[in-house]
């Protein structure tokens, strides 16, 4: 089943992006592709069974990930974002051995970024505590230009705070400074928002770190990975049946996870003011079949 | 393997007790019944691949709940404590058609320690939002005394909070004061800690609710039911050989984990002030096998 085209009558280029995260967090990623590309279309898987990856093992990750990238390219896709951090830091290689079809993570995009806005100065990541130990943003700067100084700091209350909706709250601030404290004594030219959940503590990390840190969001820098990808490959969609007026959750795009889809949708409605048209709940474990409900 | 007695020597009552958390937090109950029976033994798994349950849905923690309980039953076990409140509250009877030995939640114990210690005052319940939409410490409460009133309250940020070793800080007193903001206002006779890491945060809840609302530990309310249970049914363990000087996590006490045993020794340090003698990773998924590293 590599890169199943379903409908005969489709080329390649029509097939949607797919999409996975460990749960909602990688919605901030669909969000910035959406918008830089208004032809595509998406699906979407979340592993909401098994969210969070961040605390997790390499070994576990891996497994996690690997089984959520063949579930995506069984559905027929032409190119896999890996939207989540934590997964693009420790599996991309397991994934890669595993797919057909390109995969682009979301630290390489970041890493550039925060090399081209940073001027010279320090690059401060912040992430979660499996991101950070893999130092996988450091390494990709590194690869770059090995003369950026690189500080990583873990923040793992921030995907609870921004989940639970409290983004604008007296206990972002605080948790915020707690977290920052180290990285305000620093000079530092950008900051790598490093997990998808933070784009939506942007305001508090920004007001805690200081309006003069460039805050690099891995989305966006990811979508501008992926044109430049569909353009270089021929593999952009050109038919003008998929733009129309696309608007963010349509039932051109589709949603799935691996749990609790209830919640799923509570939680897109709070980062993305939609929820999913179309969504659904499905299992993507087990040895090397697929089952869905 | 129902059972399965290693030693043909031992008799069933020197079996260790089976205990299983979804991850780091069940070591509040293991800390209890370590306390309460000082001549037993006990194997703890903590599901750390698959943490937080708190989070998911009834189907998702019927299963992980299962193949937990399944790998403890095989290591051989006379008893089990579900020492999580969530697998507790959505996936009892599960198990106990899964299992042949005796089977004992948190919900039940704390749900009558409640009644007792509230003297006809209301009973406040903080919990997970999968325990408290389950409203299993309203039903089991209402079984005892359906005159006695429960509100229920879902407090996610404490789970974190507990884990990243916060719970006597700025922050813990802030998230407090915002979930407990209406039981405040509320007559409360009791509160139950409805959730393995809330009494890490113990000292914090009490300051914002009032020193005179009582706080209800399950794990210590089930350390009693459980000394019941192995008493009525000639389980305890009447050998000497076990007593001697006990540790918390000394080498008499096997300690399992799904995932990410480093981390899992961490939290447990800060937890109970020491570090399992004997902990190793394990896989409990499958079919019905169980596999081991």
């Amino acid at each position: 089943m590599k890169s199943a085209i379903r409908n005969p009558q489709s080329a390649i280029s029509s097939l949607p992006i797919g999409i996975f995260d460990s749960g909602v967090g990688g919605l901030t990623v669909y969000r910035a592709l959406h918008e830089r590309l208004p032809n595509e279309h998406f699906v979407y898987l979340g592993d909401t069974a098994r969210v969070p990856y961040g605390t997790k093992s390499l070994a576990t990750v891996e497994r996690y990930a690997v089984e959520n990238s063949r579930f995506l390219e069984a559905h027929g896709i032409k190119l896999l974002v890996v939207a989540c951090n934590t997964a693009s830091a420790l599996a991309l290689p397991a994934i890669r051995k595993a797919l057909s079809v390109e995969v682009i993570g979301v630290i390489e995009p970041g890493a550039r970024a925060a090399v081209e806005e940073s001027n010279g100065e320090k690059v401060g990541v912040i992430a979660t505590e499996a991101t950070v130990q893999s130092r996988a943003y450091s390494r990709a700067i590194a690869r770059i230009d090995a003369a950026v100084e690189v500080i990583e700091r873990a923040c793992p209350m921030f995907v609870p705070l921004a989940e639970e909706g409290w983004a604008d709250t007296e206990v972002a601030r605080t948790v915020a400074a707690q977290y920052l404290a180290d990285l305000r004594n620093i000079r530092l030219g950008a900051l790598v928002l490093g997990c998808t959940h933070y784009p939506i503590l942007r305001d508090v990390i920004s007001e805690v770190i200081g309006e003069s840190v460039q805050l690099i969001d891995s989305g966006a820098a990811t979508a501008r990975a992926v044109e430049s990808v569909l353009e270089k490959n021929g593999l952009a969609c050109v038919t003008q049946e998929v733009a129309r007026e696309r608007k963010l959750c349509d039932d051109l795009d589709h949603f799935y996870v691996t749990d609790a889809a209830e919640r799923f949708a509570g939680v897109a409605e709070r980062f993305l003011g939609s929820v999913p048209s179309v969504l659904e709940a499905v299992e993507v474990w087990g040895h090397d079949e697929l089952r869905t409900h």
